[in-house]
């Protein structure tokens, strides 16, 4: 799915690195066999490959975002870990294998969770305190990422979601709301928090924001898409309100049809918001291709 | 129980300052309101007090430490949310109230829990941003309260404990090591972190540490000491480990007369290492004092 070249430098160093936060001293091996379950079940690794493209776009090494780029893997596997418990989501499999909670019972998962989700901050202060003379803005990276995985982002998310379960199916506002805050809350922090940690002028970062906003709607709207493909085989079909379960979704809101018209808009506004960059923006601009042409 | 006057002042501050903290803009009220019901559920607040008289110990302003102490108390606040879950400790009541999830429910609690621990960092990372001019070593201050709670620290101890409860009573190093991660990890980054945060000779820092890691074991035989006193009125009496139930405790393994003589030798030790600090010590020598009589 992903083709731009730069996938293939940033993949082996996520992985190589998240590898070694694994690997770590003093761990228990049970927290560590749980928490290395769920991180090495097969994510595509978008957001930390976000988190390095926007790094490079500024101007930035890599290698000094690295550790930004694996804790917000890290923090993106804690809130897929607690989301599928027994009284969140209640799913068995996750990316086709069973569930964390499935295969460690539900005590593990959630420690693995929360172990996941405070080591991503021990890493990004390390690397706060090892940059603090040659990157002064680190703070201010990892700033945007707590507040992208927060109680006005990720959390709040989830706690809408959870609550529109047991709602009247709420309005057009109100979805995009909570998948603002659920998804695009995280992914908008990879991105910045990529550009945040080098000298980047204001119109840069404005600009890499507003794609941000645009590619999580987009996210959304194709992950919810796929779901839907995927399950009842009807490409190109209205799903009705009846029919779309009890998840909260773009397609169960708006039909197969209408969704992919507004991920085509969201792709459209991303790619425009990514035209102020030039050349350097290259690698977004391939990614919003790919994200639309997942469904397609 | 905390006799020190420097209390009068710590108290009103904290409290003052997480309340601000929860009525921030932007949290989903079903959220917000599951945060503060177990913030708000009569903590002694003594983590925070112990950031705040650290900071005063080095001659720093307490106010500049305000953030992590509160962020100390929301990450206690959260490990407290999590151990009560039923696949945890099933525990139905916390300081005599209902437990976070028996108010708002399994999900919540866990979502409330994950808020508490992210948004503690957001504060923190706030902080570090804020006073990275004038106090440039805050961000190691915050990596030392995320060591402590993290996958080394508190979530390691809390792994830990939940296998020793289908375990073999486990030896006087294990239990040692359980309670060193679990309360004790938490207890020495909130002594280390208020001294962090201003230049500190590195001697008064291992004064502190070495102070904090006898004064962590206290506290955690004083705590046990007074769960059996409080379950079974048996002030004196040796506790057989048949009557220690499912707990992993000091009184468990050894009794409450040696967990008492256990608990001497921990003030004794943890009184020396502060003699080092002369007369700015007096709150932590009296807070020695109070914890010991705690159960006498």
């Amino acid at each position: 799915m992903m083709r731009h070249k730069a996938f293939a430098r940033y993949l082996p160093l996520v992985e190589r690195e998240l590898e070694r936060i694994l690997s770590a001293d003093g761990i228990p091996e049970q927290l560590r066999g749980a928490m290395a379950y769920s991180v090495r079940a097969g994510g595509k690794r978008l957001r930390p490959c976000l988190t390095l493209a926007a790094c490079e776009l500024v101007g930035g090494e890599i290698e000094s975002a690295l550790p930004l780029a694996c804790a917000v893997e890290m923090i993106h596997t804690y809130s897929l870990i607690h989301d599928d418990l027994p009284c969140m989501d209640d799913d068995d499999f996750r990316r086709g294998k069973p569930s964390n909670h499935v295969v460690f019972g539900e005590s593990t998962a959630i420690l693995a969770g929360d172990g996941l989700l405070t080591y991503a901050f021990e890493i990004m202060l390390d690397a706060c305190v090892r940059y603090a003379a040659a990157l002064p803005e680190y703070p201010a990276a990892v700033k945007a990422i707590a507040n992208g995985a927060g109680v006005c982002g990720m959390v709040a998310g989830q706690i809408m979601d959870l609550g529109s379960q047991h709602a009247e199916m709420p309005s057009d506002e109100m979805l995009r709301e909570i998948h603002t805050r659920k998804t695009g809350a995280l992914i908008k922090a990879a991105v910045l928090a990529g550009a945040l940690v080098h000298p980047c002028p204001p119109e840069v970062l404005a600009a890499l924001g507003r794609f941000s906003d645009e590619y999580g709607l987009l996210f959304q709207i194709t992950d919810d898409l796929l779901d839907v493909v995927g399950t009842f085989e009807s490409v190109g079909k209205t799903i009705g309100k009846d029919q779309a379960a009890d998840k909260f979704t773009y397609p169960g809101l708006y039909g197969v049809k209408k969704s992919r018209e507004k991920a085509d808009e969201a792709a459209n506004r991303a790619k425009e918001a990514l035209s102020e960059l030039g050349g350097r923006a290259d690698f977004f601009m391939e990614l919003v291709e790919d994200t639309l042409s997942r469904t397609k």
